[in-house]
């Protein structure tokens, strides 16, 4: 019986969070602005990621960024020095955003002047796929070390990212990730994925997902 | 008041938790088994540090592992090969282990034989570290790659563990990882943490956890 109330409990959170993610949706809509949702596991590299995608975003965007940590404050501070917006939510535990917490944030941004939030996520591969924040669309960034099982094994997110930042290809040559094992998966969980190899460290492979945002931005229809 | 709702559900699921916990102790003391839950982000190289250092541990104790994944049943494959039993716990979503799940698995093996059971957690830094399996000790897996932040970022796991591994050593050269930056945050958050510099791929650093894991064998008493 237990078992079952916790089910049940979870759906209803699931749910409750939907409504607010809705409310989010058209709160973005009615401000024109586009949002993104950054999930991977914690060191992927999605703060230096956005430390040198910043500087090319803000020459075309107004953007201000969202940074989801359990405790401390680094990430935010880290894209403050960018001079780009960033409100800090401590998750005081627990392991992914949710809707009522960013729209708590949004209290703390000026929605009127912003075309782009982009959300970075608690570090963590499982809870933040299933949490809808309202966003446009989901970016899965997984790291060269981490291996080339994540797809199989993390099927959720990487089913429900529209983009997927594969990250630190400059440790390539030092790993044993089988490029061959990876798009194999990543074409039986989601053949829709855009994939984007990306050294965010040496500065490489990003220009093709920064093409693909601003190719989201210029959709006109919402999504998700 | 929704909130409110929730903290104290989350409360007694961890309550419950701990119930179980406590009665699967008991079992293990009954049965003079030793029981270590290692817990990393996804891809730091729990399963590979496994099949390095498993070879060696079979030579002295009795031991099985208990494989926690999402969804797949890859990493028991991998542990199976090396003719260690391995059972296998796919938790349909979960993003950690608990107590009733491993009394569940428990129930495959034949605890009268074993010395000693290795939990591999599912890969995530955060819920696993608030859910107690019984375990003797918690060993917090985490890789170069991840970055030297990560003790002051999830402070809770590094605080709950008597011993940590800091595997992909091979990948310092290639990386930012700040050892100085690590070692501080450690002293902070948990100055007893025992940290093995281990490369599981180039098998190098594996004698110190080994060693440890023997010390650990030795010592009578039951703690957590």
């Amino acid at each position: 019986m237990k078992k079952m109330a916790q089910i049940k409990l979870e759906k209803n959170i699931l749910e409750a969070n939907e409504d607010i993610a809705g409310k989010l949706k058209e709160q973005f809509k009615k401000n024109k602005i586009k949002v993104i949702n950054m999930i991977s596991s914690p060191g992927s590299g999605k703060t230096t990621i956005l430390e040198h995608s910043l500087p090319k975003i803000v020459q075309k965007f107004n953007v201000a960024v969202i940074e989801g940590d359990i405790l401390t404050s680094r990430d935010a501070d880290r894209i403050a020095k960018l001079n780009v917006p960033a409100v800090q939510i401590e998750t005081g535990g627990s392991c992914h955003l949710d809707a009522r917490m960013v729209g708590k944030a949004l209290e703390k941004l000026d929605l009127s002047r912003l075309d782009l939030i982009i959300i970075e996520n608690v570090g963590n591969l499982v809870c933040p796929a299933s949490f809808d924040l309202g966003e446009d669309a989901k970016v899965v960034v997984v790291s060269i070390a981490e291996g080339s099982d994540k797809p199989a094994k993390y099927p959720e997110i990487f089913n429900r990212a529209k983009a997927c930042i594969l990250n630190k290809m400059d440790l390539l040559p030092y790993s044993n990730f089988s490029r061959d094992e990876f798009y194999k998966d990543i074409k039986h969980v989601n053949p829709e994925l855009k994939v984007f190899e990306v050294s965010a460290l040496k500065e490489t492979g990003l220009d093709g997902w920064l093409e693909w945002l601003e190719g989201l931005m210029a959709d006109g229809g919402q999504e998700n």
